[in-house]
C-alpha cells in the first residue's frame, strides 16, 4: 500500500508526543502492513473451517477463522494467510496485541505454568503468592477509593458479583446490621420475599452489561440479545440522546442531560416505595449499544443522585477500562471528588482477569455469600500483572491519549471530505476509543466488510455505528494505514 | 505412618482389577505419604498469608494457603510445607492431580502458549484448529445423542447457557417457528412479557446449580448461598429423602420416590397454565446439597415426565462428570433408551473447559442469541483434550470404578466398628464419589479439621456430610492412607 500524507493537525499533534513510541519496541516482529490474498475476507479456507465447526458448534457468528500462531502485535492473520490490521481486538479484549514476546516469556515461566495447570478453588485454597500478585498487578491500577476486590471469570459474572454485593449491603443496611430472621432464611429457599428481596438494578437505554440472567436483565442493547429469556422486572432509565460534535451542541446536550437526569431520579424515587433500587449500573461510554457519550457532569450527577437515594453505584468498565480511552479508567474523567467514588468498578476483557473493585463496606457481612468454586483464575491474574507492567513501563495510556488525538484529527479530515456518508464521529477526547455512524445498518455492514477486504478488521456497534478498538500499542504507522483504508473504503461503498 | 491391612473384601476386589494401575505411572514424583509439621492445618504461615490477602480480598473462607509449585499428584502442599493427601480436589475440580507431567508438557507447547495468550472472541474469530481440538477432546466423551456443544467459562454460566437455549427453543416451538412479533421485540427491551416470557426453570430441593442470578434461582442448597439476592419465582420440587443403605431400604425408597415424582409432575401440570416450565435441571447426585442419591429409575422417570409435559431436561454434571462416579457421566447409569437422552448435559470443574452438550434442535433459530465475547477458552479446551487423553490411555474411569468398590468396602469395614458416629455411607456404586454423615454439623466440622491435622484434606457438603472427591489417579496406596486416617480420626473426635 502506498503511504498517505497525514493532515497537518496530525503532524502538529505528533510533535507534542515528546517520547515517541513504536510498537516495535514491544513487538519487534510485527508485520509492516496488511496483506489480503483472497477476493473477500473470510476467504475459502476460513469458510471451509467454519463449515466444519458448524457441525459441532454454531458458526453463524463467525467473522473469520484465525491463525493465532502467525498473528503478531496489531496484525491478525487468518486461515487463508491474510494479514489484517486489527482495530477491533477480539471485541475490545486485546490489550497489547497478539503474541507479545514479554507475555510469551511469562507463559514459559514456572509460575505461569503452575497457575495454568493447577487452577485452585481460590476462595478456599489460594496460592501463597496471591497477595503479591495482586499488589504488583491489579492493585496498582485500582480506582481511587476502591481498595478491595473480588476476582471473577468474565465481565457478566463481574457485574453480577457487584449486583449481589450491592443487594447484600443494601439489605444489611436496612436490617441495621441485625442477623437474618428465620423468615428470611426460610423464604429465600423458595425464592420468595423477604429472603429473596424485591430489590432492583437500574440500568440505561442502550447499556450492555452481559448475557447471563442478572446481567442480561440490565442489558438494554438489542432485542436479539434479550428476546425469549426470562428477565427481572428491573427499570430502565433514558440515556441522553447526545448530538455530535459535542462542541457545537453544548446547550442542546445540556438540556437533554438535565431531562434524563430528572427522569432517572424520578425512577429512583418511585421505586423506593415498592421495589427499591439497590444498584445503578452504567458504562462510561455505552459501547455495545452504539458508543453513546454524555458529559462528565452528567455522569457525576448520576453518581450523586444514586447516593442521595441510597442506591449503590456500579461503573461497568469491562469495555472502557485498561487505557484505551486515554485514561486507565474512563470514569477518571468525571471529576468525582473524594467521597464521590463509585461503589464498584467492574472489569474484564483487556485485563484478561475479570473482577470488581469495591470498598470494604460492601464486603458481605458473612463468608460464603459471594463465593464460588474458581472465583477468578490465577493465570489470568499473572497475565494481567504483566499487561499492566508493559502498559506502565511504556506509558501506553499516555501514548493512547496522544494517538487518539491524531486519530481524531485524521478522521475529521477524512470525514470532512465525505460528508453525508459518515456522521457523528465521537470519542475525540477518549483516546482511540472512537466511533462514527453510517446512514443505515446496511451501509455500516458494507463498510465493515469492505474494510476487511482492504486489510482492516473494524467492529460494528449499535445499529449503524462503527467502533474502533485498537490495542494500546497502536501507533502512528498503524494510523496511517487505517486512514488510507478508510479513505479508500468510503469511496467504494 | 504405619500401613494398615486392607479388609478381605478389598483384597478380593483388587484381584478383579486385571490391569493394575499406579498413579506413579502418571505422576512419578508424587510423595508417598502425608507429612504434617504444624500443630494444626492451617499452620502459622497459611494464617499469616490469609491475613495479608484479607486486606484486599475476603479471606474468611480460606481453608489453607497452598504452594502449588510443590504440590504433586494427589498431594497438596501448603504454605507451611505440610503435605496433605487431597481427596477434595479443589471442590471436586482436579481430574488427575497437581502438576501432572503430561499436562506440564502440554503447557510448554506452542499450541498451548498461543491459546493462553491470545484468548479469542471464540464465536467470531475461532482458531483454525478449533474443530480438531473438539473432535480429539470434548467430542470423544459426548453423552450419547448429544452431538453439539457450546463452550462457556464456568459451571454457572454453562447452566445458564442451557437455560437460555431451553427458553429460546421452548418459545420457538410455541411460535411454530414463526418470526418474532414487534410486540415481543419491543417488550423484551423493557424486560416485560411477551418478549421476556414468564417461563420458569424447575429444580429440586438441595440441588446446586451455581451462584449467578439465573443459576442461583435454581440452587436450593443453603440459605447462605441465596439470602438477599433477588431471585426468579421458579418452582422447587421435592427430592426423595432416600434412606441408606439402599439395599436395606428398597421398598421405602421406592415409595418415597413415587411420592416425589407425583409432586413433581403436579408442579409441571399446574405451571403449564400460568408460567410454563421450560426446563428441568437436576444433578445425578445432589452434591453441594449433601450427596443426595436416588435410584436410576427415579431419574429416568424425571426425564420421561419432563418430556411428557414439554419441558427440556438438563442434567447438571458439573460435579459428577468426568469419571469420578465410575462412569464418565453419572447419568449413564440411568438406563435411558434411545430418544430418552437428556436435552442438555452441562459440565465444568474436572473438565476445566466448561460448557453444554446439546442436540441440534436446541440451537437458537438465529445467530447472536446465545453468544458472548469469550464463549469458553481454547487453552482450557486443550487442557480438557489432554485430560481426556490421559483418562482414556490409562482406563481411569474403570480404575475409579474398581477403586470405588475397594473404598466402599474399606469404609464399611471402618464404619462397622464406629457405629453411631458415622451414618448414611453412600455412593458405594458410584466410584470414589462417596459420602457419609455425622450426627451434627459440629461433629462433621471437627472430623474435617482433625483429618486435615492427620494429613488428609476432605470436604464437607450439606449440613453434616463429608464428601470424598479424590482425583481419578487415586489408587490403592492412597486408599490405605485415607483408611488409616479415617480410623484414627474417628477415635479422636
Amino acid at each position: 500500500m502506498r503511504s498517505v500524507a497525514l493532515p497537518s493537525r496530525v503532524v502538529r499533534a505528533a510533535r507534542t508526543n515528546a517520547r515517541a513510541f513504536s510498537s516495535r519496541s514491544i513487538i519487534p516482529d510485527e508485520p509492516v502492513k496488511p496483506q489480503v490474498h483472497t477476493d473477500a475476507v473470510p476467504g475459502p479456507k476460513s469458510l471451509a473451517i467454519s463449515k466444519d465447526i458448524d457441525q459441532i458448534q454454531d458458526a453463524r457468528t463467525h467473522v473469520l477463522v484465525a491463525d493465532y500462531e502467525k498473528s503478531s502485535g496489531n496484525y491478525l492473520v487468518d486461515a487463508d494467510n491474510n494479514v489484517l490490521l486489527d482495530v477491533f481486538g477480539q471485541i475490545s479484549s486485546i490489550a497489547l496485541g497478539y503474541n507479545v514476546p514479554q507475555l510469551i516469556e511469562l507463559a514459559k515461566s514456572k509460575e505461569f505454568i503452575t497457575a495454568a495447570l493447577n487452577r485452585p478453588a481460590l476462595g478456599s485454597f489460594p496460592p501463597k503468592d496471591w497477595a503479591k500478585w495482586l499488589e504488583e498487578g491489579l492493585l496498582t491500577v485500582r480506582p481511587k477509593g476502591l481498595d478491595h476486590l473480588v476476582t471473577t471469570l468474565c465481565g457478566s459474572s463481574a457485574n453480577e458479583t457487584a449486583f449481589k454485593a450491592a443487594c447484600m449491603a443494601y439489605r444489611n443496611r436496612e436490617r441495621g446490621g441485625a442477623a437474618f430472621t428465620q423468615e428470611e432464611l426460610d423464604s429465600c429457599m423458595l425464592n420468595h420475599a423477604p429472603g429473596s428481596p424485591e430489590l432492583v438494578v437500574l440500568s440505561f437505554k442502550s447499556g450492555f452489561h452481559g448475557r447471563l440472567f442478572g446481567s442480561l436483565s440490565a442489558t438494554r442493547s438489542k432485542a436479539i440479545h434479550k428476546i425469549d429469556v426470562p428477565a427481572f422486572d428491573w427499570p430502565v432509565a433514558p440515556f441522553p440522546n447526545t448530538q455530535y460534535p459535542l462542541a457545537e451542541n453544548e446547550a442542546a446536550n445540556k438540556a437533554e442531560e438535565a431531562k434524563c437526569l430528572a427522569e432517572y431520579e424520578e425512577i429512583l424515587i418511585q421505586h423506593k416505595k415498592t421495589r427499591p433500587v439497590a444498584a445503578v449500573i452504567i458504562e462510561p461510554i455505552l459501547s455495545e449499544g452504539g458508543d453513546c457519550h454524555a458529559s462528565p457532569e452528567y455522569f457525576r450527577q448520576l453518581r450523586l443522585i444514586a447516593k442521595k437515594h441510597g442506591a449503590f453505584f456500579i461503573v461497568d468498565e469491562v469495555q472502557t477500562g485498561v487505557g484505551a480511552t486515554g485514561k486507565f479508567w474512563a470514569h477518571e474523567k468525571w471529576g468525582l471528588k473524594e467521597g464521590e467514588e463509585p461503589d464498584f468498578v467492574t472489569f474484564s476483557k483487556k485485563m484478561q482477569q475479570a473482577g470488581i473493585f469495591h470498598k470494604l463496606e460492601t464486603r458481605p457481612n458473612a463468608p460464603y455469600r459471594n463465593y464460588n468454586t474458581w472465583m477468578g483464575d490465577p493465570m489470568r491474574t499473572l497475565q494481567a500483572r504483566e499487561i499492566i507492567k508493559v502498559i506502565r513501563d511504556n506509558n501506553l495510556v499516555e501514548h493512547t491519549a496522544v494517538t487518539g488525538k491524531k486519530l481524531a484529527a485524521t478522521l475529521e479530515d477524512i470525514f470532512s471530505r465525505n460528508q453525508g456518508v459518515v456522521s457523528n464521529h465521537r470519542g475525540q477526547d477518549d483516546g482511540t476509543f472512537q466511533a462514527f455512524d453510517f446512514e443505515t445498518p446496511a451501509k455500516r455492514d458494507a463498510f465493515v466488510a469492505k474494510m476487511r477486504a482492504n486489510g482492516i478488521q473494524v467492529g460494528g456497534c449499535g445499529d449503524r455505528s462503527t467502533r474502533l478498538r485498537p490495542t494500546l500499542t497502536f501507533g502512528d504507522a498503524h494510523l496511517a494505514i487505517l486512514a488510507e483504508a478508510i479513505e479508500k473504503t468510503l469511496k467504494q461503498i
